[in-house]
């Protein structure tokens, strides 16, 4: 049985592959590809699925969610995300159920009739580029190639992107217009921006007047930990330091209560909550109100995120300790391997020694364990040095999950034994 | 009082000022703008507001509507709405809750991804057009204005588009890639396309290979009369001469369930639905699966949303019946003065003497009734004859309608008179 014994440096490469066969016949079928709460999460929210209620539909200033209008979304709500977006409510708008939607939509809005403070619409400009902190989340990466935007890749150090890299290139390219940012508990590795760093990003010298940072702030009250950690207010210091445009912070509930049925928001300046709403007004005469009130019934305040989130806490970090445990006892004599342990968020992060992460995901796959392909967290699917591996053990059960990290240890020991 | 004797020919000019004065005086505040439902209406689907119901998530193919997924929508939903749409489910693809964000986005990703039977991108190749029956949609021209797609008029007849024209245009033009379409009911006049000016439409030859009709079906169960007008089926006969990529169909149950928290719904080949969906993935993970679920409890089949069709058409057809009974009795006699007597739909367009709209707008904004601005049935709001005025009689209750009817009649001879 290969939890008989732990794994150690002195096993050898017959006793790997033996393992490694044994574990494949249990014939298993296991996912963790893909950062979704479990079923048990879900339940948590289960009084939305009723609410708001056959009787109860009128908002504040007398609007009725059910028809149409309310482009900004119900000032309720925005007020009930106000501490999560770190705006006041006349800065945030709230949307359907992506916040992906709207990194997309503003991302196209700019190419096709620019920012509030551009010259001309970015299309206009040549080629457009976006730094990409690189390991990071492969649909922001899509966006960006499915419409042409080149992705120039940044280190991702400890306490957030590598500031030296960043500052000096957007200081030289004025086609260098975003960045991407998942500033707290980012996805794969959950590093945290410090908040020198977070000053840095607000106040640095920029190319192209009408740089944006893409800051995805989707796991701001996700924590895994009693830490509660807290960050910086990207828009207070852009403020600040005079460049009041510069954030575009994006969050939404998919991770809070349902990620069909969940608000996405986004929060800015003025100015950018003003275009913003410009360019949505030939979209759409307003979103869901319903769902709006439905949350705002449910959550009611802060507090109800707060408590709302413990209980996903409870249920998940289990999950994560758990892979965290076996990775420890398995690979903590493997040379070569690391692994992040995030206080919040929704993933952890394996680095395997240089050109064996895809190996390892195609062994992982033969024993019944689905990986995100490797790549998938670098631009255009292509990670240079082959390492790095995400993991993302929320989904199934944590059975199912100890089993699958011991198939994971196990595929990564034979990727390099081989 | 306005309303103790009908107004006549004989009136003097003297007369008509000192109607619209006594009308003036009762410092009435009423809305004829907007295509919205009343209250009533809203309250028929008021059971939405309590469904699915806090155990019922799980839609067919063991489909947890609370998690993420489900690009195209609940497989349940898109065979609700199949004879609606006029395809089968798998060429339906259900967004969330406005299809003019469908029309808006499609036609963003022809300009910047192309159609998938284009060239290339449609912002590669020079001047785009798009056609625009008029009177028509503002919503439909703002879409084009704002993306500096160029809207070339052309007049809707009694039976739809003048087919002469059209033909004419588009074997042309490569330049013009589509055709805004209300097919049924259309906005504001309430024309239905014949079945031969459809058939027309399948099947002219078009100079642009990836030519889209627009076909905003927005109307389609929305009768006001037992008659319940069919049309002819767009996807068919396109297909059947030749052409099955040529039609975007759009609809929503914005005015069947709740404007604010309604489905929209794309349907088209397969070809155009797989294009679609390519173009949606890098967007977003899926629609909000659990309003779909709600819509599929709630109307349960197509009967369902007869049924609730005609008790949409029990609440309305009186307030448009009220209008033109004002229209018939103040306006019959008036030269140059006509209005549409729609079958379905949401509008009634009336006619005045040529270069007298705007003037009537403002007028009857001056006795404290608010209509459409004159020129918004018209691309780039100009309507280069003065003619047409949209009159939206949903909204109000039926008193203030009748009253706000006279006040627009009141105002359309004060207008004649000065």
């Amino acid at each position: 049985m290969t939890n008989a014994a732990p794994a150690t440096s002195q096993q050898t490469n017959q006793q790997i592959r033996e393992s490694y066969d044994a574990f494949k016949t249990k014939g298993l079928k296991l996912n963790l590809t893909r950062g979704k709460p479990a079923a048990d999460q879900l339940d948590l929210s289960n009084a939305l699925l009723a609410l708001p209620g056959v009787a109860d539909f009128m908002a504040e200033g007398a609007t009725d969610c059910r028809n149409y209008g309310g482009l900004q979304g119900l000032i309720e709500a925005r007020r009930l995300f106000s501490g999560m977006m770190g705006a006041p409510a006349d800065q945030i708008v709230i949307a359907n159920n992506a916040s992906l939607a709207l990194m997309h939509d503003t991302l196209v809005f700019g190419l096709l009739k620019g920012m509030c403070d551009s010259t001309s619409p970015w299309l206009k400009q040549g080629e457009i580029s976006f730094l990409a902190p690189v390991p990071g989340y492969d649909r922001h990466f899509t966006i960006c190639e499915e419409h042409g935007v080149k992705l120039i890749q940044v280190a991702l150090n400890d306490d957030g992107p590598d500031m030296e890299q960043v500052e000096r290139l957007v200081a030289d390219n004025p086609s260098i217009k975003g960045m991407w940012c998942v500033p707290k508990y980012s996805n794969p590795t959950g590093t945290t921006y410090s908040d020198a760093v977070i000053e840095r990003v607000a106040k640095m010298k920029t190319a192209a007047p009408d740089f944006r940072l893409y800051w995805d702030n989707a796991y701001t009250v996700h924590h895994l930990t009693a830490e509660k950690v807290e960050i910086a207010n990207i828009i207070d210091l852009c403020a600040r330091h005079g460049n009041p445009n510069r954030p575009f912070v994006f969050a939404s509930t998919s991770k809070v209560t349902l990620p069909g049925a969940g608000l996405a928001m986004f929060a800015s300046s003025k100015d950018n909550v003003k275009w913003l709403l410009t360019r949505l007004t030939p979209r759409t005469i307003g979103p869901d109100k319903l769902n709006q009130l439905r949350h705002v019934r449910y959550l009611k305040n802060e507090d109800g995120i707060t408590k709302l989130m413990d209980h996903h806490r409870a249920l998940i970090a289990p999950k994560f300790n758990k892979v965290l445990d076996v990775f420890r006892a398995k690979l903590s004599d493997t040379p070569g391997v690391s692994w992040t342990s995030p206080k919040g968020g929704y993933f952890i992060s394996l680095e395997v020694p240089k050109g064996k992460a895809r190996r390892v995901v195609a062994l992982a796959k033969e024993a019944g364990i689905e990986l995100t392909p490797a790549g998938a967290t670098h631009p255009y699917g292509k990670d240079p040095e082959d390492r790095t591996i995400r993991i993302a053990p929320t989904f199934p059960d944590l059975p199912e999950v100890a089993l699958a990290a011991e198939g994971v240890a196990l595929s990564v020991k034979l990727a390099i034994a081989e």
